[in-house]
């Protein structure tokens, strides 16, 4: 089974990522881009097949590795 | 008018920060996870209100800046 994180800063987190890009853009000539944020993407490839068993394993992931928590917030997408 | 790009490695390339996270959620004890892969998410906030032309633009951010298409692909959703 597929599993997708989205992995963001939080918003009123400092996201200089996010930033970089869009003075980038900027730089290159685009205009009208209001706001960048950057994140992380993790597709996972589990052996589970039961999707509330995937989707709760998956936030145990998030919880203890793929995410720092106090900082950013995640979401997950099954299937 | 929101879009969101996400840039991944393309099939057979190599991914290490991949692996480092299914390394790591072995040593954490969860079992089941075949594959992992990693990328980025861009969110774009754009002053432009045309679906079409939104899009349009956004694909030529990607070839220009914000994937490295030798090795990377890059998929856009709007709105």
């Amino acid at each position: 089974m597929k599993a997708r994180v989205h992995v963001m800063l939080k918003d009123g987190v400092l996201d200089p990522q996010g930033q970089a890009v869009a003075h980038a853009l900027g730089a290159l000539g685009f205009e009208g881009v209001d706001d960048v944020r950057q994140g992380k993407v993790i597709d996972l490839d589990l052996a589970e097949t039961d999707i509330a068993a995937a989707e709760a394993k998956v936030r145990e992931m998030c919880e203890k590795l793929l995410a720092n928590t106090v900082i950013e917030r995640y979401d997950i997408e099954i299937g």
